[in-house]
């Protein structure tokens, strides 16, 4: 089932069901107002949305609108809880690298995470309002929403919480981190709203790309109309999404609605840091990994991070080719511009 | 005003209007059925609920109801935004000393914050779930409930923005928060569910308590019931409010609902480290800074953290005397205890 958040409707806009090839959807008032709806009663309500995607795909929706993701907001507006993980450690051996620090061995059995804020999440085709002084890159990743879970739940109990996956654009203000980092309490200022897929689709809805708790499809990221990366998000996970949530819920109950990224998607190719697409290579999800690498082979970074009227775009397609959540387009435009 | 929410009713609870001696309470379904629904149409629905405050407190309010702290879920049940500040520099004096670092300059200009998970609080009277071994420490903290505040919002604009007043049992896992520091991404599972006190207050409600975006009264906490602190919330709060809301404020808008904490309460006494409140002192509003002040003078903390059984107690009475918030009254319980 695919399901997605129109933006009218107000603060957590309007709740449609969407067809499997995007092209129309359908409002379902009757049986869930908005998404965060839906999930605070799934096992009632999944089923009844159910039935309306199978007359969508079915051509037999009455009341069926084209879809048009320009009006979707992120399938959750805002959220109650927003936590990233770091679970592809060549994201992090990279960074390490750079600055000739080594990763701790507990990284490879810990996952690292950070708590996110929530409040106010940008939508799937809005402009990212920054200043470029401040470093804007773009994370692609892949997120999945949970139901509720319950404190202590196994990364087994965890992964079978999981009601929904989305694409996601972690913004993140490169040239704000190392200040706020060693103040020693994590990101904060130097990660503003992120930006979801403009549809959340469940895991039966990805057949065998969903397996182990992994999404299994390369992640397509384009930068100014150019390919930047395309690594599969199922290679060099260290940890699942089961084991992500489990960390989440360690100390804690996590409420239905919860979403939890995988952090940027990246693979080792090979054991060396990666090459671009233009060489060849899966190429990168990040500004950040590109820079490091070029730090590693050049000295210094090259590739500047985005400025004002740069544009990426994040999708994923299926193995036949079609676009699985809509595609990501995010603009940057100056603050107070 | 006085607002809280009543544990039925769904994930969000009920909201209601508390009498100012906290006696009686009404249901305004009719106007707004939770909290967050109330803030966020707050133009529209305050003048609303004032008049149902009036009314309670003239003693023509015709459905009211007693006032039952133990009925009550915290003010905001789950929230989309829970960050929290160290305004008081005293408590990270406190932890510097202990370990014999200094403070870096920045700390008194730039504020230290951390962002919390708000997807499911405990309730006011709610039992803490945790391992004793995590190291279970309380801190009792002020924090604001704010409005719509725009990105770059100045102090001033995000001190007119500030909408309700609460208390906060900001609970902490000292032992799980070392080896979570070090991995570099801040607090995560050593910041569990945060309660929050029965009532929340409008700004106008605390009369000249409430200046400077500070509030100037007592906290006082009691630990198995005995006096543990009273410090001044209003004294050496480095930042006031409407810094800190700034701070959250600086890369991205905050929606209506979002939870800002003060940061543990910490007065310094003199230039000193504090001292207990058997000591003639303000005492602590964590254990922390008292194992911190016994380190520093005894070269050994003392005083252990909270273990099953234990209860801690935080609440704020005005020059009356009055109880302003309602009490938060936690008691801590093993996992699967």
């Amino acid at each position: 089932m695919k399901l997605a958040t129109l933006k009218h409707g107000g603060r957590d806009g309007t709740l449609v069901v969407v067809s499997r090839d995007l092209t129309r959807c359908q409002t379902v008032a009757g049986i869930a107002r908005t998404l965060q709806a839906a999930l605070d009663d799934w096992d009632t309500v999944a089923p009844e949305l159910e039935l309306v995607y199978d007359m969508l795909n079915a051509g037999h929706a009455r009341h069926a609108i084209p879809f048009d993701p320009a009006h979707c907001h992120s399938p959750l507006p805002r959220a109650y809880q927003w936590a990233d993980g770091s679970a592809y450690i060549n994201h992090v051996e990279l960074v390490r690298k750079a600055r000739n620090a080594e990763v701790p061995a507990s990284f490879y059995t810990d996952p690292l995470m950070y708590q996110g804020g929530s409040d106010s999440f940008i939508g799937p085709r809005d402009k990212i309002v920054a200043d470029d002084s401040w470093g804007i890159d773009f994370e692609a990743e892949v997120a999945v929403v949970t139901g509720d879970v319950a404190m202590g739940a196994t990364p087994a109990e965890a992964a079978a919480s999981i009601r929904l996956l989305m694409l996601v654009n972690d913004v993140s203000l490169r040239n704000l981190i190392p200040k706020e980092l060693e103040k020693g309490f994590g990101f904060f200022q130097s990660k503003p709203a992120s930006a979801f897929s403009p549809v959340a689709v469940t895991p039966d809805e990805l057949g065998v790309a969903w397996e182990g708790a992994k999404l299994h499809l390369p992640l397509r990221v384009e930068l100014n109309g150019a390919a930047f990366g395309c690594p599969n998000a199922g290679q060099d996970m260290t940890f699942d999404f089961g084991q992500l949530v489990a960390h989440v819920a360690k100390t804690r109950e996590l409420e239905a609605g919860s979403i939890i990224g995988s952090g940027t998607v990246s693979n080792k190719q090979g054991g060396l840091w990666g090459s671009t697409v233009a060489n060849g290579g899966v190429g990168y999800c990040c500004l950040a990994e590109l820079r490091m690498y070029e730090t590693i082979e050049q000295g210094k970074p090259v590739t500047p991070f985005m400025k004002a009227g740069d544009r990426v775009r994040i999708e994923m397609l299926d193995e036949a080719g079609n676009n699985v959540f809509g595609t990501i387009d995010n603009t940057v435009v100056p603050l107070g511009g």
